[in-house]
């Protein structure tokens, strides 16, 4: 991102009606949303949220508290727009996109869904690699390709959300992998295991870790090994939407698994991103820490989907509209600093 | 608030095609304001914010960055939509209404203005008492009388916010006053001044208290001696949102000061309140806490009048929506748990 672009946008803020840096954050999201896009006016009318859906052959192993047909069932809910996202999104004024990249579920071209389907969901990588390395290579350019659709369609803004029974899991073999925090500090309980379940979740990481031996320094073998298709298309879309000068709006833990896969692959790509979340997980808080970014809001949400993303997306549209629309001091006749 | 009204919106948001409790603080917003408004549906269309305007005899004593001019000046800016609170405001699809308590300037009936003029500025407080009781009275009285205006206007979520040079200076001495923290350790920067300006501010505020020695105990005391005709307004506007069963959403700094004035005076305000944002200030954490709020927001936001307010009202309604429009397991033909 442009040093001067950002200095610029500073500058025009710090003339608004209001004391220096008086509103925060707000700021912030101007500053860089008008660098990202390289103009001092970003038409923030069109903003899209991409929800990608797969299956975990990991669900196998009984670590999710939903069984996997809930997959199919809350895409049908979401393209009938009754999901968390559709209600957020809507209420933010951002279009989602339900985009199968690896859904066990035959949808026979189900209306408003994006048909890019990579494979029947991925293998349990407790018992062997997730995926083939074609298979992310593949999952990756989905989101990539979605993220060059938005730089053609003039969208201002993504934002990354996933669906997938027990991809909670995936997610904390991902962090665990790169980090090398152990699989016990970084396990939770998901959607709401138990105790047993959640002992059991974590023997069957620290057993897909073993078995894998998925090597930190190459976050394509991480993701290939015990990944997730939708979270290598999340990665996917951070890596397309930075190569676009699109911001990206990273949802919540499963989502910041693949924007950590992305910035893993290409720093830079941190510039591009804003995190719309914070969580009390030691798993999230480092991935936050390792990709630079200052979680937007706190409001204890662990739904996924995108639901974080349409919330911080209005936030930073507001950072935006306050670059754009605040008088100046000259233009409002109001007196500066003494 | 009605603990009945409580459980029944908490049984509809636990049928939403959700996990249990994961959209966080969303729930506990569409739960509350579900309860205050007596009905599972509340009709969120109608939203205000209330931006109290006035002036303070204590810039005499050079405690603000700006001098006191700036307070019409920017009352202009806000009646002519370019202020902070109007570009906010109109993001979140709230109304911003500017209210004239107290400002010493004459508007001559400017357009867009409600007159609700008291005096024209506080005294110096450091010098007596900054009001009469009756002028407290008849400030309070203000915020009162737009509380029962939007009852009868159906507006069905009422926002704090304030505008006046100098005022958090009446602030900090309302919190020293009542919590007995000392003014060094409560008294900021405001909107930007220096160390030696700090210094003076703290002295002034000390001077203020010894002089006038408001009672602790009697929160209109403390507001007629060291307060503002604004944050007597805003504690008015509390009192009347809780009568009528308005959620209240209270602003930062200024508008907390006023909020706990109303809390000292009927602790049931409390069920009414929703604090916009969190804050660095030992200050505002002593009102918030006192007051029993969970800030929303914490994006170094300090600028006041009600631009804190005016997204958290968005952040309040998206909770309502959740509550209103996600489908139910059942609608959506969603499994529930294992």
């Amino acid at each position: 991102v442009n040093a001067e672009l950002l200095q610029q946008a500073q500058a025009k803020l710090d003339n608004k009606t209001k004391p220096l840096g008086s509103l925060g954050r707000l700021e912030e999201f101007g500053r860089r949303v008008a660098a990202i896009s390289g103009t001092m006016n970003p038409d923030t009318t069109k903003k899209v949220i991409f929800t990608f859906a797969g299956d975990h052959g990991v669900t196998d192993e009984g670590v999710s508290a939903f069984p996997k047909e809930v997959t199919p069932q809350m895409a049908f809910n979401m393209l009938a727009g009754g999901a968390g996202v559709n209600v957020l999104a809507r209420h933010a004024g951002v279009e989602v996109r339900l985009v199968d990249v690896g859904m066990d579920y035959d949808f026979n071209g189900a209306l408003g869904l994006i048909d890019r389907k990579v494979a029947r969901g991925t293998k349990n990588f407790a018992k062997g690699p997730a995926m083939t390395r074609d298979q992310a290579l593949a999952a990756l350019k989905v989101g990539i390709d979605q993220a060059d659709q938005c730089k053609a369609e003039g969208v201002a803004m993504a934002g990354t959300g996933e669906l997938g029974i027990g991809n909670t899991t995936p997610s904390s073999a991902i962090i665990a992998a790169i980090s090398g925090i152990s699989v016990k500090d970084l396990t939770h309980r998901g959607t709401g295991i138990n105790d047993a379940a959640l002992a059991n979740k974590i023997r069957v990481i620290e057993q897909g870790l073993a078995l894998n031996r998925p090597d930190p320094k190459d976050p394509l073998d991480v993701l290939t090994k015990v990944g997730g298709l939708e979270i290598a298309a999340i990665a996917g879309l951070v890596l397309g939407c930075a190569a676009n000068g699109i911001p990206v709006v990273v949802d919540g833990f499963i989502s910041t698994a693949g924007a950590l896969i992305a910035s893993e692959m290409h720093p830079n790509v941190r510039d591009y991103i804003f995190a719309a979340h914070a969580s009390v997980e030691i798993g999230h808080r480092f991935m936050l820490e390792r990709i630079g970014a200052t979680p937007i809001l706190d409001l204890n949400m662990r739904l996924g989907e995108g639901t974080g993303a349409a919330l911080a997306m209005g936030l930073i549209e507001a950072g935006v509209k306050v670059l754009k629309e605040m008088a100046t001091f000259e233009q409002a006749g109001v007196a500066e600093q003494l």
